[in-house]
């Protein structure tokens, strides 16, 4: 398995704690979002992805894209640790909690949108980091209110093992933090970031331990 | 099962084609979003849920958010017949294909990013659908790069039977046409779609013929 990612990508990050988590053996290549205008514009990286966006997994001569796609394919092809419970209703919990983060908050704050925001639309500095922190706090709202006294919420997001659920928080929270979002408001999302933080699976995939963090 | 939906949300259109796909008994509730400052705002729906958005699905006393996470409970509750392939790396390439659309099309163009961008940022109407249609362009050439001369691709995005990345297609094409976007770019975007418009499931749940239409 090859996998392409960037230190800094969130999406890459929850690829990154899933691996680790499940032990999976793969090789690394770094795929710079902004040296030399973006390495993910160039024609090989491109004709490997017309999305022209990390992460990327090659295994058994397959491409694989999104990342929350991979993390099922992971989890359909490696089953143990399972990083989603066993019912329907359980999975559907757990799924929606990833994709309050993978579909409402982050791509609206990632690399390329906060790009448009301050290039073709002239958007201040200030006038972006508005923006940021308006759909960080819309969203970590949203899901202190599916986390909090909900009975199923364990140690983790869901029960007391990660899920896909923990892999999409952690960096979401570490990107929030690296725009000073105010985290106060959302007790339960901080108590699960800071026990995932305490797993190694976790804490080795932060950004600043990889290769070509900067 | 009851289901919050609104007509014109992409996100219900998409329960809706799979509801009739897999031929679910359900009751409906209208979620206006936009009468009386948006029905999602009301207390009683936000104790539903808390994300504020549609759809939402009441089954089995489970409170079931995000289309995606309904969609795929859909499919284990009720797997004839199904909207995922069998082996891990074609429900791979078929959800992939459908968080394209989930995530890097859809979040940037919803109702609340829109209203964001001229009511808090100010953005006339014309720049606002420069943005809207930027976002469509970037997210249709990515598809049309994965689905055009892939071996897999049939009559529908995967194979000769309909799957989640064609109940995300519908909605994601009739949005684009509703802004006036150009399509002539994605002949195999478009060939998918009208294939699928000939089917009563995706005709049926088309916003236009949905009791709460305007």
């Amino acid at each position: 398995m090859k996998f392409h990612g960037y230190f800094r990508s969130s999406a890459s990050y929850r690829l990154r704690i899933a691996l680790a988590l499940k032990n999976i053996p793969h090789e690394q290549a770094s795929v710079h979002l902004s040296r030399g205008g973006g390495e993910q514009f160039a024609p090989a990286f491109r004709k490997l992805n017309p999305q022209m966006l990390v992460p990327v997994v090659e295994d058994d001569g397959q491409v694989l894209t999104q990342s929350l796609a991979i993390l099922e394919y992971l989890d359909e092809k490696w089953p143990t640790p399972p990083i989603l419970p066993k019912t329907p209703a359980e999975r559907a919990r757990v799924r929606a909690l990833a994709l309050v983060m993978a579909c409402e908050m982050h791509p609206l704050n990632n690399l390329r949108v906060l790009n448009y925001l301050t290039k073709d639309l002239g958007l201040s500095e200030e006038a972006k980091l508005t923006w940021y922190r308006h759909w960080i706090a819309l969203g970590f709202q949203a899901l202190e209110g599916m986390l909090a006294d909900h009975p199923e919420t364990g140690r983790f997001c869901h029960g007391d093992t990660p899920t896909i659920a923990d892999i999409c928080l952690v960096p979401q929270v570490f990107n929030a933090k690296r725009f000073d979002c105010p985290m106060q408001g959302y007790p339960t999302v901080m108590r699960i970031y800071e026990g995932c933080e305490k797993l190694p699976a976790f804490a080795g995939a932060h950004p600043s331990r990889q290769p070509d963090a900067e």
